[in-house]
């Protein structure tokens, strides 16, 4: 595209904040770049062992990645379970054990009651020293909503003070900044940091959210500053963004100990140029990002996945209908939550309450652990809840979900009949619809303030609330009805026919599917939690139905939204253009717009194109032959324009406002004393895209996207006619979908 | 791209055979077919329905073509498993069942021996009334060479007479069929029928081939047929590749067992334009697949998958290096047997030994027969032998392998610790020894010749019995020296330290992963083989290993270098096209051609159109406003030019050779008594493809893949230069690759 056997000026080639960039033109320089390690390896060993290294440079990059994103993982994990049992409790044996941690070599602690040890003290026992009565009670419970004030006060404050990219789940902004978007600073240091603290801070706190959003952002941050100690990465922004995409894989892979799943969320939902050619690195980062995590432990129990789960009983052909229909109830969540989320968040952004995201922050807070204290299903962690509602119940579960009554004592090793409901579960029942309900309506509200939080959990949270109930209240029917016509062929008396844990998981599924609209990756990565083949069809069947009723309420899936919500120039690469409209339609000039600025290819002075500049904002200029035949030569952008002129001004001798400025390979003929002309022809792009005006936009954004264009021009019959940015196809696309086009904020 | 509001002319838009489709016309067409059925779809509720279940039409293609291929897979199991047997003896009790069948349900099975019934009857006790005895001995030797080669006669045979495309893997075709190229026939119902009676053949006559890879042919042939049943696709070349790339997803699927997997080779290997769209769909149809294969099951475990294997211990980060020394195996193997392969094939291309198919197939057959029936590990079907080195020892195992002196009888459930080797090991060693070297050997010659032949599995079974000689040495070395350094810290005496199965699996991955360079897939597949997330990590690390060797012995996998060979148009979408050339070097005209061949707008008679045509073999022609000024206008292909003009003059009154022919919207002005003129508007493709003839081809290249183009017309300042097509692309790539231009064939 240039001509780099000149010196280049710096600053040229690069981009301003908040700008596309050229793909087509990273690519080229890269290329170039790697020509030149190649040739010069042949002259000498040193040559050799550097062309070697840089190749090898994107695999010891991606090692980094995942020990570095592995390693904050673990970190993450272990604090945050610590500062979630803060709000309860202490240990008197060492102030750094968490509540299981602290009972775990303990004499005193009873099979039945695993979480009671003596070393463990509660707050009431620690201030007036008795856990029991009403006031114990109350002390507990003040300190509790204090802890939780306190831990969001911290997050929201240090994410105002230190870095406001850190808020939020970040993958909208890492799908902008992937598909080619310049954000300085959103995958910074600072972010790195603070959004690793305050996610500790906004997950301990209680409040309705997930780290595993943000542990996608965490690991691009990780990616992207790593990506500074490698010249082939640092200077390139193509590179770059392959690099950010494989850390993405390792993020979803230390969220979830789902490493395909990972390498498949990454290349379903946030990569767009490359898909395929980082597949393998990005596999490779995730396995190792996998593998640090687990050798951190942080789970203590060896285990890779965030929720362990082995059922024992086969799923039969008719319980279809109950997973079809947690599909659905997945899916309106999932177009409900979308709409509702971001209704509020337009509030936010559009009145005052934006403005008090410190006050909104706590108010959020303060009512959710009000409301979550009272309930032992809100007062868990919202992990903790779904390990328990996709957990089987075995013989020994001590817990009010697995207390049935026994009555038939014939069980064969892990194998139970499906039994009578006890009292236990059915008060489990309706504490777990209250928690249904909480979830649902304050998650609306948690979505999007000023701290970080991840959707992935709460949304698989609401799904599994929603199966574990259908999945108790299916076994209750089969129970007392077992002669039923849809039971009595495959569950007699006694059996073990229905699983209520995989009800809760068919259910997270379905849930996290209605929101996100993830497909495979979904079930890949559900997959990976269960690691049997067995129950991916009730997981397919689930997630396909939630996204079919999702996307019959609303296309978009709430990365989408959002992205749409801030105005970021996203192309989105799965979506086919539908309508039939012309590049003539879209391109500038509109029909009653004066001409096409144009510069000249070797008859403007520099003063004229000045003029040009300062009298226009476009971000770049067409050069044709001459102005009568409108044939095109090239492309140049305005910000290499600038830069190249002032260099020349200030170094070049004898360059005035009245030389002539040339983009031909050879200067044009003078007459004598004029002043010497300003060859530009290295900034000059020679094979600039363009279309006729008479392609279908369908072809047009077809082009963009899978070239990854800025602008594009517009020919009829061999002249110049107009062009079409990136902005222009975006604007065009939001008027065609019957949106405000002006919602599409930057270049 | 074309008017569509007239009527075509029947003919005009389709492709002739071994030629190149144009992605974007077809994606084009496809979308000018929904919209038309979407504003229908608000005119009545007959149409609305049709919309539906047009929409729908895909998904149900998909679970056709599942429930097809997985039966079809179950169907080639069950029969290759009963023919393979009838070459050692036939049951009594029915003729139907296999040898294992057969002593299934025998009362006079002893544990020791399960394979030795009365029922059973070998070749020698049905002809010569006993089993004992050398000359019962020759006996069944002579019968297992006959079956053997009545078997290839057979095979070879149907392939000639009655479908001379199912013969080979198929992948290479469908690599390039899917990439835009039409073979007809590739995928018809003669090829499917033949192919799948001829692979069972085949895969029983002992030969040293598998049968995985002619799998996917199967089932691309059965998406194929079943796409005749939906318009939406048996209309459209490009929405039929999108359901191909499913099929060959589920093709692997069935192959291996590994759904996942199965979606991942086909994104990684075959799909070409469409990556990401499919996956759902394919991901949907490689379930299905499995599953109706598992509810056949044909392995009679209830297992999905092909080969099962659990184990029990860890791997230590020591083993690596072996694990890696298995990987430079795979790779050296993978390059040798590419090279040699090749050099076999060009062989049989180019002398005389090409013409006599039946022949070298019979002396391959009879050779491999006659030295496989001595070795027991030759004799038994390649799948067998695999399943047998992947095998973890059990304490009941009673195979040769496994022969270890049972020293310490201190096991603890499954858990062995390591023994010294018995004599049974040792002689089992010798016996691998031999079948790797005769394997080898043999696989070269047999990969290419005129029957239906897979791959994978002679591969697996090299790397396999390379693992396992290495794993058993490994772990006789770990025994007898537990006290070196290397051992002493994690392998104490009377521990289980080393399991060989899990040597043969990687070994089998290095060595699979050497001849075709899949990375992400292959190792996908081999952990739903295991089933654990654990021996990924040796896996993954092989796999690479053996990448990076054999791809510093040769670039080309298998399948690229038989597409090569072939001359098929495929441009590679993973390799970077590295040199810095412009699309001036590459274009047509040369620089002393005589000028480009172009038709102009409104000046050209019916006879000089027909002129330019015979005197020229161009499959297309740009058209020009006027030959002084050479502005492009469109793009017209030859075959609809003479099918329109045919049409012209067979229906259209008036029209002569000396009839102007227009492309312009409105006739040109006409002196009167002039016949009538021509108009072609609808035609001419009004959005060619452009580029300036300063344009890298590296972005040239790039361009053809992303956006899938039959040819690209080359600029300079607006003036229609030259033209480059997708067979000079390749052309030109060869030759910057040294290899010679005109091997590629087709356009």
């Amino acid at each position: 595209m240039m001509d780099f056997l000149e010196e280049p000026i710096p600053g040229v080639g690069t981009y301003d904040d908040f700008n596309t960039i050229d793909w087509v033109r990273e690519k080229s320089r890269d290329r170039d770049r790697h020509r030149e390690i190649t040739n010069k390896s042949k002259e000498s060993t040193w040559a050799l062992i550097h062309s070697v290294s840089d190749a090898f440079s994107g695999w010891l990059l991606m090692l980094l990645i995942g020990l570095l994103s592995g390693s904050l993982a673990g970190l993450i994990d272990i604090s945050a379970h610590w500062m979630t049992d803060l709000k309860e409790g202490i240990c008197t044996r060492g102030l750094w054990f968490n509540h299981e941690h602290c009972c775990w070599n303990s004499e005193h602690v009873t099979f039945e009651d695993k979480d009671k040890c003596p070393e463990w003290n509660s707050w009431s026992q620690l201030l007036i020293n008795t856990d029991e009565g009403a006031f114990a009670y109350i002390v507990n419970y003040f300190m509790y909503v204090l802890w939780a004030l306190l831990f969001a006060f911290l997050a929201v404050s240090l994410v105002r003070v230190f870095a406001p990219y850190a808020c939020g789940s970040g993958i909208p902004e890492i799908k902008t900044i992937l598909s080619g978007f310049i954000i300085r600073g959103y995958l910074g240091k600072w972010t790195l940091i603070i959004k690793t603290i305050t996610l500790v801070l906004a997950v301990s706190s209680g409040l309705s959210l997930g780290k595993e959003g943000p542990l996608v952002h965490v690991a691009c941050c990780c990616g992207n500053i790593l990506c500074h100690c490698f010249n082939k990465y640092r200077k390139n922004e193509a590179k770059r963004r392959e690099v950010l995409s494989a850390a993405a894989a390792a993020g979803v892979s230390v969220a979830f100990g789902a490493p395909i799943g990972g390498v498949l969320f990454s290349l379903e939902e946030v990569s767009y140029y490359f898909p395929l050619k980082t597949l393998w690195r990005s596999f490779f980062a995730a396995l190792v990002a996998a593998f640090t995590l687990r050798s951190i432990n942080p789970f203590g129990n060896s285990r890779l996945v965030l929720f362990y789960v082995e059922f024992h009983t086969p799923w039969h052909l008719f319980e279809l209908v109950p997973f079809i229909l947690l599909g659905i109830f997945g899916g309106l969540w999932g177009a409900l939550f979308i709409r509702t989320n971001i209704a509020w968040c337009r509030k936010r952004k559009t009145t005052q309450l934006g403005k008090y995201p410190v006050i909104e922050v706590l108010i959020v807070t303060a009512i959710t652990a009000i409301l979550a204290f009272p309930n032992e299903y809100t007062r868990m962690s919202t992990s903790e809840l779904i390990s328990e509602l996709f957990n089987d119940c075995g013989l020994l579960d001590s817990s009010k979900l697995c207390d049935y009554e026994n009555r038939f004592n014939t069980s064969k090793g892990d194998e139970l009949p499906d039994r009578p409901a006890g009292a236990g579960v059915y008060s489990a029942m309706w504490q777990l619809a209250l928690t249904l309900v909480m979830k649902i309506v304050i998650t609306i509200f948690t979505f999007g303030m000023k701290i970080p939080s991840g959707l992935f959990i709460p949304s698989m949270a609401v799904g599994a609330i929603a199966g574990r109930l259908l999945g108790v209240g299916m076994e209750q029917l089969a129970y007392y009805h077992h002669d039923w016509a849809i039971f009595n062929s495959w569950c007699s008396q006694g059996a073990d026919c229905i699983t209520p844990g995989l009800y809760a998981m068919v259910g997270a599924a379905a849930c996290l599917g209605g929101v996100t609209r993830m497909t495979v990756s979904l079930v890949v990565i559900m997959f990976e939690l269960t690691g049997g083949l067995e129950y991916i069809v009730p997981l397919m069947a689930a997630a396909m139905t939630s996204k079919w009723v999702a996307d019959a309420l609303g296309r978009e899936g709430i990365y989408d939204a959002h992205i749409r919500l801030n105005g970021y120039p996203f192309l989105e690469a799965k979506e086919e253009f539908a309508h039939k409209t012309l590049a003539m339609d879209v391109m500038k000039p509109r029909r009653n717009d004066p001409l096409l600025t144009v510069l000249t290819q070797d008859s403007m002075t520099v003063e004229d194109v000045e003029t040009v500049i300062s009298e226009t904002t476009y971000s770049g200029f067409p050069v044709v032959v001459s102005r009568e035949s409108q044939r095109l030569v090239g492309f140049v952008l305005r910000r290499d324009l600038i830069i190249s002129i002032e260099n020349a001004r200030k170094k070049q001798d004898g360059v005035v406002s009245t030389s002539i400025i040339y983009f031909t390979e050879h200067s044009p003929p003078m007459p004598p004393y004029t002043p010497p002309t300003l060859k530009l022809r290295n900034i000059l792009d020679l094979s600039p895209f363009t279309v006729t005006d008479l392609t279908p936009m369908e072809i047009v954004v077809d082009i963009f996207r899978k070239l990854g264009l800025r602008q594009c021009l517009v020919t009829h019959n061999g002249r110049l006619l107009g062009i079409i940015t990136k902005k222009d196809v975006l604007k065009h696309i939001a008027q065609m979908a019957n949106q405000d086009p002006d919602s599409i904020l930057f270049n």
